[in-house]
């Protein structure tokens, strides 16, 4: 539980401030939640079910989250704030921007992989629920990594290593990617037979998305010609 | 409607063969729900709506596609076999692989964007509706697209143009890229305030993707640098 460190002023939100970090309660009910939704690999859980797992009375659910997207918010919150902690923390290592975006990429896979339900969580808060949780979510989620992003490829630029990219454009293929390798390995899976994302298929897919992204598919040779043609 | 074209190998799945390229009844109704789906940019859109757009009686909706689910189908693997004839004949031209896959970056944004549904349908298809459904989408849409890069990443090595690159992560990295333009803006633009996919911002985004493919954002000097370290 990090909601009241660094990142706090992305996080004073209504589900934020209605889940304090100082109730032991809230946290017990965040913890049921997320561990029932790794056991089941599915957001989909009830009220009653996360009020049983944590051994707190169901009205105490109602009392610090209003609803069950209050709940999912918050406990989507305290992932963000680890993870944003860890972009601040990264931002400000002594190390080149190709190893900060390095460690980033590695990053982002890992976070989903180690937290499974993050990403449909935040599928289900911005598409299928209010209006108001979407903005929530892309207040404490979308706008510090974007963020970390500007920063970066700033940085990056200024220090002779990376070239002059949109950071907005940055953001929606660098997190598309990651993403789709937790959110598109079902629907692979039934179309060609391929297995679900182990240890394994997450290296190979850090090492995969960090070459492309640092210096593409071309050749060294084909890569210099295209560029001697633009 | 080419379901009969050189696709139909492809989309010989219960839903295509229930909704016959011969019947213009079913093509009626299919060009309703896109319309309306357009009108409305989602998906949800109901029979008896669609039944009233196209004139044509309810009950045949049934008739044609059983239920919702397998008009929405029907609607997509209309689409896709489009799409997917496009690629057997940008496979076939004589031109490098490099121009291949610019071609097929470019075609995959236009395609989303001429069907601004076709993004929430597979989601919705993939994720929403029954195991069965998702197994069709899977089998029109997702097998046909890998073994195009399959063959495109093979023909690219083979040329000297491309390393290699596995075409299970190449995929996946790349259809998230394209996916996430569409599916990830309406959270960007609650977090930052930016617009929505304009023809403007899908040809700068076509530009960002082929240029990161291709040749990754390290600046040429900083890139060689990389290499050689490898």
């Amino acid at each position: 539980m990090r909601l009241s460190g660094g990142m706090a002023p992305h996080l004073n939100t209504s589900a934020a401030t209605r889940a304090p970090p100082k109730s032991s309660t809230a946290e017990k009910l965040l913890a049921a939640a997320g561990e029932l939704m790794i056991a089941r690999n599915s957001p989909d859980v009830s009220l009653s079910e996360i009020a049983q797992q944590s051994g707190v009375n169901a009205a105490l659910v109602k009392y610090h989250f209003g609803n069950k997207d209050g709940l999912l918010l918050a406990l989507l919150a305290r992932d963000a704030a680890t993870e944003m902690t860890h972009l601040d923390y990264l931002m400000a290592q002594p190390i080149t921007p190709t190893a900060k975006l390095k460690l980033h990429i590695a990053g982002i896979v890992k976070a989903y992989h180690r937290s499974p339900y993050m990403n449909r969580l935040i599928h289900y808060l911005l598409h299928e629920s209010s209006g108001e949780a979407a903005d929530e979510v892309s207040k404490f989620f979308i706008r510090p990594l974007l963020e970390f992003h500007r920063r970066l490829l700033a940085e990056g630029v200024a220090a002779g290593e990376f070239r002059e990219i949109d950071p907005v454009l940055f953001y929606t293929s660098l997190i598309g990617a990651c993403d789709h390798l937790f959110s598109g390995r079902n629907a692979m899976a039934r179309a060609v037979g391929i297995g679900p994302v182990t240890d394994e298929v997450c290296r190979a897919y850090i090492a995969h998305i960090e070459a492309l992204t640092l210096a593409g598919m071309l050749k060294p040779s084909a890569s210099s010609k295209a560029r001697a043609k633009n």
